[in-house]
């Protein structure tokens, strides 16, 4: 008798994998894996030097973590390979890569261990001048879904970063049979069948469901090199999340300890899985994820085209609901303050009380005033994502004294996502989208209620907190147990599975000083974003 | 046979003393006292909490300074107290406190331990709400002096710090029977003599040599309370530097291990020492002091009325020559990065290396391109002295990413303050003063090549640092040797005991980057500290 569902949330330093109830969601065991080699923004393993906006993985850490959590998951609970009925992932999206035509990634070959453009592109490395290069000509050729990414083209996805190893790696893009999503690389191997994830393509890879891929035409016009390239290295099924991608081969069965012949569900994006553990899937209704980067994803059901969002996708993930797409870098801005900007006093500190920096860092910022002592933060260390679309941008701190301590930089900080996140939620608003309920969720949203109450008086609203710790692995789980079978749709497994919420924060005292901070915020935001001082790009490219 | 002269400057963490020859002003002999209190800025000794812009320090800390220094200096050149032939002191300046009739200071009477007005007010105390009404009443009255103080009076200064007992604390300002430089202080309990000096008094408290202090209806119409200050609160003869403010009190040459009777100098400005150690007394020539201030010091033969600079002094140095001031904070602000912004891996690599934290950012620094991978930083961390006079502003970093490296904003500070530094010589230049030799002492002169270059750089010129570690004491030994007799006048002094230069430093490669991004930070200097917008001003009120 088949009883749970195995959902594996491959993040962006490491993977979670969760065993959970088939009948009501319940995470009966959990078991996480860091990727050995992390986020590679400085160099190769093999000390070759990264410049700016690169930031590549390793594909040998996620066969790890897929080896490691899952048989741990079935140890800990004491459970079977009998037991399991279905397996799904989850991934940071748009995370690629290029392989050979037998799947074969092209860094695990020793002529291409010091290329960059081997690797995996990481969603958040920025191949800028490409992604220019593309707008350019989806505008002049007015093609339709370029009113689903917000009329921009951003450097994060496939496209661009594709473009690039032709451009600048011409022998790695000879050798690059297929261009893929992280997720549909392991899901391949998983099920030793290629297909892609209609779900990732609908909101980053030009793809509308019912209607396919951007016209051959467009490729071939951004450059010569990608005419074919839906026949090449964009070919597969693209496959919606609720159908089966393929069965469990045997010799991946031995390595994870599962039964062979499992239904594998296609690849999620990270985010979206939020809603179905959290149960939401009606209209206006907003999923929140703050982890690594946050993102902010809104279902509505008619079709806008709205401005300065991340993108939409008709139909991307439910049946005649857009989810419409709002981010932001968030908890690596404050990891880079803990690793490169807080003092050796607090390491001490934290030390003997015997807990992380970062936990002493937010108790110490609770006990500050909103403004943490005169500070206000543009967040943009990895540029801004939304709404203004710009990896060019970055950060800035400014109303530092010599009374300014860690603490108050570190709330700042907090505050300045915040900021940001309420300039999202604005747009989605101020273009008649209606955003009736907020749910947060990742390891942020939990951790730290400091950053949910500054949510709550920043954004002046109810903010919810899912009670799910592991949300997105749970909501990888609850697409396998919807394409595996076990339930008709996936808003029935959501249903089924989906978990309450535990907490609801509302706007207090803070709210009004919030408002004078964010207006602002707001100024400063537009002078740097918007052309009043054009600073910021003139540094970035050292002119 | 008399040979030395002691000369003992008071800073902002210490105080240091110099055994100089007479003859040739080598030193022969240095001692340094930290101050036990340093800068109390957070709170008083007995807890109690200060609020933004204070700074002050406890006059113990200077008996205690004097009573381990001038020993030692005697002790480790093996010299006798027979040998020493005058003493003389610098101070920072203005540096400000309230005592009884007998020279008490008011904080060392229990009833005003908790009272922070008691307390010396450091140079960077800032009393801004009384200097505005101050400023006021000058502008209204269109008293002459108010062209040598660039128009502006800055909160800094004594009138308005005493103002500020009187406010806040009543009682306090009730016993004050004279409010006195902490320089002065000292003289006093030296000599037993209470004497003023006209070298502090004529840049920083309305004197003019020749004329006398600000007429008495001047005080009166700034408060009631201040009508007659000139015949208490700043009563005592205000003497030029080369005039002896008196004689070793038998007390006190116990106390120092020196012969009673000796003479000693009135009190002199520490960054104006720079010029006697460094042998400068011509017209155009500049002394640059680098330390926790800057201060820029300009000999000029024309009086000029000159916008935005700390003020000037008519004769207040040498006879016939103007002393132009323009001042910003500078090794202050790295301090504050060192001690509250670097993490604590630098810490940790620094121990291995045996050097401190500044030499190793010192030495990674160096290795960056100017911009130090696209920072800009405002350095008003403790406001604008100059050109801006507002200690409202506060410090932006700009330009932060997820790569960027402690030693990078360490750069960027760095940067930053010379920026400044060439603001203050630009706007010289520009009203009409001529600049023809800049000569920079003080420790991070001597210390950091690297900030050297980016002086020379960003100034376009060449800039020489003096051979002499301990510039101002020196300076200040050179004034008791004048005072003293022993030479005819100051500039006979320095031509005798003034030191020759070490090293020029030449405008380099990076000239022309150093240009673009010191326009980059015109602009936002601008923007910021000239109306553009007012954000840092509404962030440090907390509206």
């Amino acid at each position: 008798m088949k009883k749970y569902a195995i959902g594996i949330d491959f993040g962006t330093l490491s993977a979670r994998a969760v065993l959970a109830r088939l009948d009501n969601g319940e995470v009966v065991s959990a078991a996480s894996y860091d990727y050995p080699h992390g986020v590679m923004d400085l160099q190769l393993p093999c000390g070759k030097k990264l410049t700016r906006g690169w930031s590549l993985q390793h594909p040998k850490d996620y066969l790890e973590a897929l080896e490691y959590t899952v048989p741990n998951v079935l140890q800990e609970a004491g459970a079977e390979a009998a037991d399991v009925a279905a397996l799904g992932i989850d991934f940071t999206c748009s995370t690629n890569m290029p392989t050979l035509a037998d799947g074969t990634p092209l860094c695990f070959l020793p002529e291409f261990e010091e290329e960059p453009n081997a690797y995996v592109k990481l969603w958040k490395h920025h191949a800028e001048d490409q992604a220019a290069q593309v707008q350019k000509v989806a505008r002049d050729m007015q093609v339709s879904w370029l009113k689903n990414t917000g009329n921009r083209i951003s450097s994060e996805w496939p496209v661009p970063k594709l473009l690039q190893i032709k451009e600048e790696a011409p022998a790695a893009f000879e050798k690059t049979a297929y261009y893929l999503e992280a997720g549909e690389w392991l899901v391949w191997l998983l099920t030793g069948t290629l297909s892609r994830s209609a779900n990732a393509a609908s909101i980053k890879n030009f793809y509308e469901v019912g209607k396919g891929y951007a016209p051959a035409e467009f490729y071939a016009a951004v450059d010569p090199a990608l005419d074919g390239a839906l026949e090449q290295q964009f070919k597969g099924d693209t496959l919606p999340l609720s159908q089966c991608a393929g069965y469990l081969t045997d010799e991946m069965a031995k390595k994870l300890g599962l039964e062979a012949g499992i239904p594998i569900a296609p690849f999620m994006v990270d985010a979206q899985a939020g809603f179905l553990s959290a149960g939401l899937w009606e209209d206006g209704e907003m999923i929140t994820v703050l982890g690594t980067s946050a993102c902010h994803l809104l279902l509505g059901k008619e079709n806008k085209d709205v401005m300065d969002i991340a993108g939409k996708a008709p139909d991307g993930l439910y049946e005649g609901l857009v989810t419409y797409e709002g981010n932001q870098p968030m908890g690596e801005n404050l990891a880079w303050f803990i690793e490169h900007a807080c003092p050796a006093y607090c390491y001490e500190e934290a030390r003997e009380k015997n807990i992380s920096v970062h936990q002493l860092m937010n108790e110490k910022a609770a006990a500050l005033e909103p403004g943490a002592n005169g500070l206000i933060v543009l967040d943009w260390l990895n540029g801004n994502r939304c709404i203004l679309g710009d990896s060019q941008l970055s950060g800035m701190i400014l109303g530092l004294t010599l009374q300014t301590k860690p603490e108050a930089i570190y709330r700042a900080m907090m505050e300045g996502s915040v900021y940001t996140m309420r300039s999202i939620v604005d747009n989605f608003e101020s273009q008649g989208l209606k955003v009736d309920r907020i749910v947060a969720v990742g390891g942020m949203a939990r951790k730290s209620p400091m950053l949910m109450q500054i949510v709550a008086d920043v954004l002046g609203r109810e903010v919810h907190v899912s009670a799910v710790k592991e949300a997105m692995a749970l909501g990888a789980a609850i697409v396998a147990a919807a394409a595996g079978g076990v339930y008709p749709s996936l808003q029935e497994a959501s249903r089924h599975m989906g978990q309450p919420l535990e907490k609801t924060y509302y706007p207090g005292e803070n709210k009004e000083k919030y408002e004078k901070l964010y207006q602002e915020f707001w100024q400063l935001h537009n002078y740097f974003g918007r052309g009043g001082n054009e600073v910021m790009h003139r540094l970035a490219k050292g002119k």
